[in-house]
């Protein structure tokens, strides 16, 4: 193996999901492919990584700063949903479920990580959130969609604790079944809040 | 998502073990750490695209054509190693048991794949075998060091057949338990094989 194969080796490894022999396959997959995948693959890299800013507003990615999210006239400023990471911004705007604005925490508190509320972008959504001179767009309603693990529900509890003295409406995604799910495959955890937090029908 | 992250999301999942998911995964992972890893992977990348050639000798991958492999004076000329792909060579070339040539046949026949005689490079295998004048520095020894599935063996038998009217010494690699295998974890195939092939102590 030349120095130049060894390199790219060594870094395509470092991706999540691809391990050394994995990043080989990849490797030798790409240098059978120059012309149509390898150098537009180099080229969509490069261009990414110049192109894509992170929102100083929200923290999505986008080439623009602010971006598109929060600049749109037709999206609703009044609720801001505080999620983990971009990746998320991308699941719910895949979804198409959601038309008001985004606030990327940038990860969860986490004792064992070492973690801490300085860490995440907590300042800056307590600033977004104040409510604004005339109240004209002020947010008044705080979506917490953080994930449904330890981290995530004890970032949910601070989160929520930061926002008290703003007065806001804090709300959480429903925990329950998941559409598809079959019952014998759920865990006790989840059975167990889906008949707690049941509904008339 | 933006236009750049959507180009560089489907490029990525083309990749070998990685999917539309991972793909996204892997840009959010890139896009973390532009400086440290995202633009260095895209100049590895392009540098490797540009800087690795096909030896038109055995087929392996390297910035000098003829290889250096192919040029090492020190290498064993008399024997040939024929495998599928260049990823053998490196397989070989890690081990560090092999002294000899290579010569990379760029797949194997597959009936159902429609890969024919004609797809493969063994008309140069037959040229580079072919004794020279005042046999100096011949072919003396083809060692088919190619997959042990049906594939495999259907194209070394038809390799061993091509090359049976030079009068060359054609031999495989041997077929047995694998280092460190267990034996109640074989299949049958290779437990018969290995006690058919069982050898004196």
């Amino acid at each position: 193996m030349s120095g130049e194969i060894e390199t790219l080796t060594k870094l395509l490894a470092r991706l999540p999901g691809l391990g050394p022999r994995s990043a080989r396959r990849a490797v030798l997959f790409l240098l059978k492919r120059r012309e149509q995948l390898m150098l537009p693959l180099a080229e969509a890299m490069h261009a990414a990584a110049k192109a894509m800013k992170a929102c100083r507003e929200c923290g999505n990615y986008a080439t623009e700063d602010p971006c598109p999210i929060c600049t749109d006239a037709r999206r609703d400023k009044t609720v801001m949903c505080v999620v983990e990471e971009v990746g998320d911004v991308w699941a719910f705007e895949r979804s198409g479920a959601y038309r008001g604005l985004y606030h990327v925490l940038g990860g969860t508190l986490s004792a064992l990580d070492g973690r801490g509320p300085e860490d995440l972008t907590l300042d800056k959504l307590v600033e977004r959130c104040r409510p604004k001179v005339g109240d004209e767009g002020s947010v008044t309603e705080v979506i917490l969609a953080l994930d449904a693990t330890v981290d995530g529900q004890t970032t949910a509890h601070y989160v929520s604790d930061r926002l008290q003295p703003l007065g806001i409406k804090v709300t959480r995604l429903a925990q329950g079944v998941p559409v598809g799910g079959e019952l014998d495959y759920l865990d006790d955890g989840t059975l167990t809040t889906a008949l707690k937090s049941r509904r008339e029908v």
